[in-house]
């Protein structure tokens, strides 16, 4: 929410808009099993997320069902990269400090080849929007970075 | 949170990472007072923001302004793009549920020349990951982008 | 979260589980006109919330179309009576202190024949598991209260 | 806060407002005990809880008793039956997020009978209100749920 | 959550811990009267607040009477003084977001005799532990504290 | 928010403001190796967050760095002396419900000199502010002065 200084005269026009793309998968770089070789955070909470799943799976709620259909569209290739909204979802997880959402996102992000970065300038936006609140779930993700990227 | 399917064969290494750039102003394309001539949610929402940032310059209390230079870094020129930090802003500002915030990053995303359907797909990430409880917020969201783009 | 201390004895089974019932639209008492007529309150959401809502529809984004459909689909008739789930989500909007989805939700179980003080005891588990910062948002809520049901 | 379609004739009157009915306290049909037997995470709950439960009475705060006074209070029989104020408290700590209230809400509301479809039509509220971040919560009462239904 | 480094040799044993005092209401150096008078933001929410808690009043519910009281007493003088407390209801108002909680409470310290400087210290701790997301209510803060102190 | 009685003549002058202070380090009566010595939870706290820290520090990123120095700062000697601070640190906590943050806060105090009945009185304000959904943190916050003051 800071001011902004440096402005541009402003052209007569809004560049012209793209249409919105068909939502596709994304090209994953790695596997969820790569991942958790490489590390031990990220292999705990992909088992311990795939065993859960499978209970929820189980039941087969109608509901639950529709409402991980539309959260598995949301991250798809469109008009933004799969990369950036893998990266926004970790800025909204780092903000609503939700360590298993954190630790998804940013393993979904380096899957895509995100950089780190990228991940780390993504927190960032987290940390000075969240404030300081924020910064023990900052703490496991950087060690979650460190084991993928270290 | 939803569970990835595509799987493409893991390469041995991970691309080799971006140093991260220095931070610089991002250009805009568009002044404040071109997008306060557009829009009149915009209009408001810049003056009341400017009467009230007075009263605190004028306070000239140390750590506020430390906190609003920071601020202002965390969404310059780096190895994101500032457009994509801006979007990320947004996202934040929208799952934490805070009008201004979200006009504020909607505006500074269509001043760097953000298209329409980017704005709608970052909300989208915000909804989902929120809930319905963003949806008031959503609903305002548009207000603000069919005066900008409509 | 308190101690509980009135205890029977535990009998073997746990009741038999009903069927989830289809889902099927609740039977409305009211219209949302007729509420409008009785609370000026009520009035002005209803009408601002159709304003916004027609820039939302007009925008037509798939993500956020299916997301209204899935939200809608929570509050119908099922294995809890619609009642009870608008006042759930009466609970949830003052807990999570939205004041247009407090409005949105009392008004609806106002249409399903929801009586008042069935309004003020689900308030009063938000009040407290929310805590004082819901206070402001259920001296909102009175107010809506008081002009449907004064 | 989905439009509503199916509307009723709308009746001239509001149906008679019950009386509120004085407060007292439910019938369970399971102790904490049978509970505890049953689901090996019930039992871990409940016995932390105690312990920790133990240190906050030896202390003896006055602010600290009534406030678990009132909160006891919150969930007796009154208006509304104790099994929909457990399954609201079950909401409200989907939304706000809190395994521990999630934890004590489902067990309380096993423990007056409440079936298992009438818990997760509950949390399904609480899914679409509070979106995807609350779903690791979700899966963490699915576990619970299954131990004690399955 | 910074590290600290000025660290005293440690004496052996921790100062003997005062006797927590007996509650008693504030001496407030200043009316609401008094206060509305000085700052029109005052007066409005001061107006706001009585017309709507009138109306909570009438309706006599009995949960919501008892959270007012030990609302009102959780900031009497005590073992802290009343100052210092409502400086930290500041602080809560502040991280949580609420503009009625945060004039409510910037309102009750200044009656007491709080400083601006010591308001502002206040609020400086809620903006670096809620984050920029403070800052709209931030701004809104200083705007009362201009007319009350100004 | 409570309503206000004790009222007292309203005097024609605010008492004169006291310059803001310049900040400088507080004075710590214990070392965190005396807190850890005398409390388990608190060892195993701060083991671990200085493990994590480490993480973060190799990373050497610019903004977090400076995020964590305006951090400091807030929390120094000021107008308001660092006891007061670490409290309101403390409530705004346990209202935003962050356990490492909480441990953090209340170490701090404990450090400088703050019994426990000043502790427990702060985090009666965050109970009565945050709501029953406050209480497990509470609990666990207890478990701590338990250690450290039993």
């Amino acid at each position: 929410m800071s001011s902004t200084s440096s402005e541009h005269p402003a052209p007569a026009e809004h560049p012209a808009e793209r249409q919105p793309q068909e939502r596709k998968e994304p090209a994953y770089l790695f596997t969820e099993k790569h991942v958790a070789d490489k590390s031990e955070i990220a292999r705990r909470f992909i088992e311990s997320r795939a065993r859960l799943n499978a209970n929820v799976d189980k039941a087969n709620n109608f509901l639950v069902k529709r409402f991980y259909n539309i959260d598995h569209n949301a991250y798809l290739e469109g008009t933004l990269p799969a990369k950036t909204k893998e990266l926004m979802g970790l800025v909204a997880s780092a903000c609503l400090r939700c360590d298993d959402c954190i630790y998804y996102h940013a393993i979904q992000a380096y899957r895509l080849g995100v950089t780190r970065p990228e991940q780390e300038e993504s927190l960032n936006v987290a940390l000075v929007v969240g404030g300081s609140i924020v910064i023990p779930h900052l703490r496991r993700a950087y060690d979650l970075l460190e084991e993928l990227y270290g």
